[in-house]
């Protein structure tokens, strides 16, 4: 008997959510747009996926209103993709979900932080500052490696601008000549 | 190109916890448990999903310690599946996520609300009961119907029992007989 691809019969919004966001490589996607990769040639080598999955994926998340799609380039046609205000909300499940993770599903504790840029305390798993007592949005967040975190073991340039400390939602690599392969 | 069932070469929480419960069904099934659903039989009617896919997610998610199995009677052998600890902690990313989906993927509305028990008020997506100024555990929560929500589609005892308010992890149906079919 099929699965399907959606949970019709499950008239519940995480049904509804993970019909945008639970198809596999989605919610890695998303984070990478968190990270701030916005080209679709930067998402292709750190993700490590085959390019007619991203294409797929991207598209999808374009319809449902999770990413925005602008032509930054116009000789030839180049886009990037960037978080829409609705996108922008699933930084508090995917932040809760990677905590977890990391409590759970992992015996090598973080690599990657996220801390308030404002005192650098690290975010608590519901993406509040405790010191400062405020919830922390997205854009207020510096993505650092870990103190003592096993080295990443991804060699591509996206991984290696990441393990520097980053501010989120901000560029990841130079704007240099890219490769002639389309999408 | 096979996708694979995990994400090998993302170094990353997110991923690790996406082979946890990214299966599908898999998150649907953990909510269930935190509406306090438990035996075989009632996640079989209330999700609808085949009986096989059924017995390998929950072998699944006991492997990975998000459930637990407890034999509740002996003759015929029958087993219970409950929340471990850390299974209770997928709460806030459930939670988050569910109010994403209800804001950004459906038109619909939500049909149940999560309310803090001591004082009726709405969880935040972020699990906080802003009045109190607290952080909710799911423990404490009660779920109801939304005012002016649409009714269930779905009429399987489950969904029946769970249109009237409820605690968190307390048992949904009557305990009472149950269907000779084994799992």
């Amino acid at each position: 008997m099929a699965l399907g691809t959606d949970y019709a019969q499950q008239d519940c919004s995480i049904a509804r959510a993970l019909e945008v966001v639970g198809e596999r490589w989605s919610m890695l996607i998303v984070r990478d747009a968190f990270y701030g990769v916005s080209r679709f040639n930067d998402f292709l080598v750190h993700l490590d996926i085959p390019r007619a999955v991203l294409t797929a994926r991207l598209r999808a998340l374009v319809e449902a209103g999770v990413l925005r799609k602008e032509q930054y380039q116009y000789s030839p046609a180049r886009y990037g993709y960037h978080l829409t205000e609705a996108g922008l909300e699933l930084w508090l499940p995917i932040h809760a979900l990677s905590r977890w993770g990391e409590k759970h599903a992992s015996d090598l504790g973080p690599r990657t932080i996220f801390t308030h840029d404002t005192c650098g305390t690290r975010l608590s798993p519901d993406s509040h500052c405790v010191p400062c007592g405020v919830r922390v949005t997205p854009e207020q967040v510096i993505m650092r490696q870990a103190p003592g975190a096993r080295p990443n073991p991804r060699t591509d340039p996206v991984a290696v601008a990441l393990s520097r400390p980053h501010r989120l939602l901000t560029p990841v690599t130079d704007p240099g000549p890219e490769p002639a392969a389309h999408h």
